[in-house]
């Protein structure tokens, strides 16, 4: 598979950093929760949530697991792509925020078409909704799981239509090697989605503790 | 294992949500990045992030997984903690975040001990810093892998030492029906954590490619 940018994500860098009133932001908001603990007391929970969640939808988006069965051998395909929280180039699936009116299965096969050009043929697996980080913010996802045939025409060439402000380039690892590959990345800078990494410990830990 | 709480995690509920402005917050703030797009164009973004991060530090926290080897099978620890940005109870790893002039490691076992009573016996993997929403946020944490000698004097009975305002209930399944048992949870009406649901992701997709 090709990499494809229309700049490189490495190129990218952080400028300036700037405390912002929550009534300031646009993407993104902090609330106060209050809430009854299990023993009655009344306490409160600090909480960060998108500005962008369908109206009525309690999901915010989708990530994708894009599997390539190849003669050589299964694999995944990654991202590079700046990420000016961390104030460098994350390793991650393919993802995306839900559009209105559609199912978590429409918009997986949106988002892999529209950021790696890849047709997905078969949706093999979708999670539950999961909460990144639920200490801490409500936001979440669906991790959609899904096949590309390669033998379809239609992924011949595949040409991502990236949004005028994404930078992002795709590759490819055996999904057998995910862990090793990830930990190559990590050690080279690149930053680690702790999505597809905690991926990554699963398949480990299968190897490990010998699980089948 | 003997399951423990103060009050039932179940038991608490949301009774008000705020907004509020990032300055009235204490555990999190917002901010705007101003970046350079790898073109060379000035664009922003907005980040939430914790206030909590130890100064000099780079990694807000750990998450464990506890591995208890039984003749019976290889289980793991799991929790149920009642979450005030979900409102309701999320299914976890036991985890939190990094004390000053703590390791990752010392951090893993700490909270370890306090949320489940256990000694951890071996350390077996620790990963790179995992991101847990990057393009949302900056939180992380290291996923730190650790085996529970259950012959050990220290572990016959595990107490937790909770924090006051700590309620958590621990349980454990057997770590090969983890993404079953996950679902199961799903289903009964708990929230899923995604670093815990994306280990068993990795386990259930290296059952389905036959990864070993």
């Amino acid at each position: 598979m090709a990499s494809y940018s229309k700049g490189k994500p490495e190129d990218a860098k952080v400028t300036e950093v700037i405390n912002l009133s929550s009534k300031d932001a646009k993407w993104m908001k902090l609330e106060k929760i209050k809430y009854i603990d299990p023993l009655g007391k009344n306490r409160d929970w600090e909480c960060a949530s998108r500005t962008t969640r369908v109206e009525g939808s309690d999901v915010d988006g989708v990530g994708v697991l894009a599997i390539l069965l190849k003669p050589t051998g299964t694999e995944v395909v990654l991202q590079k792509q700046f990420r000016a929280p961390l104030g460098g180039v994350c390793i991650e699936t393919p993802a995306g925020l839900m559009d209105p009116n559609e199912t978590i299965e429409e918009c997986a096969l949106r988002e892999l078409k529209e950021e790696t050009g890849y047709f997905g043929s078969k949706v093999i697996d979708q999670s539950p909704i999961i909460y990144n980080d639920p200490g801490f913010c409500n936001t979440n996802l669906s991790l959609v799981v899904v096949e590309i045939d390669l033998n379809d025409e239609r992924n011949k060439n595949p040409v991502p239509q990236l949004e005028e402000n994404e930078f992002i380039e795709n590759f490819t690892v055996l999904l057998k090697d995910l862990p090793e590959e990830l930990n190559k990345l990590e050690e080279q800078g690149y930053y680690l989605d702790a999505r597809v990494q905690n991926v990554a410990a699963g398949i480990k830990i299968a190897r490990t503790y010998k699980l089948f």
